[in-house]
């Protein structure tokens, strides 16, 4: 909008020099030709992102799943379906970027058996096993050298402590918590809701903000955490 | 845009006074609250399908899964998410209109178990029971009266075969099938390609065509069954 315009030109530019990996969106994990598991990722939370940080100057990759926004203008941009799709190109990336933000809901389960004909409905019941994706975080987490590591968690319960967990598990620098629960927060709004806890255990409540504004207090975070 | 509109000038008002029930799009089917099943389709057929009967003067409702198209001007709108919404919605309408075209990609199944928290991903392996969601042609065709019923199928194999079953088992007027396998017909693509098969055995082909002129075709089938 002209509004995000205007503020653009007033951003500071302070990620000028750096490279930084967006992910954006749902997975699809496909079942057969026409089904398959995802979830209700719109991609706007990460989409703000990376146009925040394309203001600030940086260099920025966008790999997202399936979602109806337009790519943003001056962004490298990757579409993607899988969690496989994502881990793979994530990779691709990784060496050369300063930070990664994961605001992406990859799927953690795929289905075990793809069918490449359309299942049949004939019973009337079905069951769908279902396999673990690669945890692309915590791959990320353990190559690690230079690069901030920030992960995204929608939570829906013991919210902190759930998020305290990732954060070692997965060597991360900081999450940035949505209580899917609250209305104005998560998926398919505007705006969201979140907490940031840093790896030093520091927990930031932000209040409801929209998903650009919240981007640049994301980034203020992370721009310090990034090594001179 | 500007060539369908001028199109739509010309286009034959032969559906004045009728009124069309379309349903358009996929359904999702919740897991928990982050998670569901869903299907491919982008729901560019049903909407093609509602503006072409719009434009020939009838009076459309159309009932939408979640799509990332804007609702067509002068056309009667209902956003639904499950199948079972849908479901519910088609029958509150069903007794007042003249033709159904269940152009949705109703999800057959649906969780059997719905998690009002987000499923944790501590096993290396998960499994999801599922049972059959109501069978809304069937449905229809159950308490057919003067209506026009029209099935679409999706089809990967045995295209032919499949839908004839459906047609008797559904006691549709007339299935339009798409081979989703061919390049050009099927989901998130703006054109199709299909055979309709009406329930006195004719089977018609047609070429590669865009989803506005198709959905004339189709509707010049229909108008053809509507009681005087």
């Amino acid at each position: 909008s002209i509004v995000d315009f205007v503020k653009s030109l007033f951003v500071k530019k302070d990620l000028v020099g750096r490279k930084i990996l967006v992910t954006a969106g749902p997975t699809r994990e496909p079942i057969d030709p026409v089904r398959y598991i995802s979830n209700y990722s719109s991609g706007k939370m990460g989409y703000a992102l990376a146009k925040a940080a394309r203001d600030r100057g940086a260099e920025v990759i966008l790999i997202s799943g399936p979602t109806s926004i337009d790519p943003p203008i001056g962004v490298m941009f990757e579409r993607v379906s899988t969690a496989e799709q994502m881990r793979d190109k994530v990779l691709q990336y990784f060496d050369e970027v300063d930070a990664v933000i994961m605001s992406a809901a990859v799927a953690d389960y795929r289905p075990m058996n793809y069918s490449n004909v359309k299942i049949k409905k004939d019973d009337s019941e079905m069951t769908i096993r279902l396999s673990k994706n690669p945890d692309i975080l915590k791959e990320l987490g353990d190559k690690k050298g230079r690069q901030v590591l920030i992960g995204f968690a929608a939570e829906t319960d013991n919210i902190v402590m759930n998020a305290s967990k990732k954060i070692k598990e997965k060597n991360l620098d900081m999450i940035v918590i949505n209580d899917v629960t609250q209305p104005g927060a998560g998926f398919e709004v505007d705006t969201n809701i979140v907490k940031i806890i840093t790896k030093d255990g520091d927990i930031k409540d932000f209040p409801l903000m929209n998903k650009y504004d919240l981007s640049h207090a994301i980034l203020d975070l992370a721009a310090n955490l990034m090594v001179r």
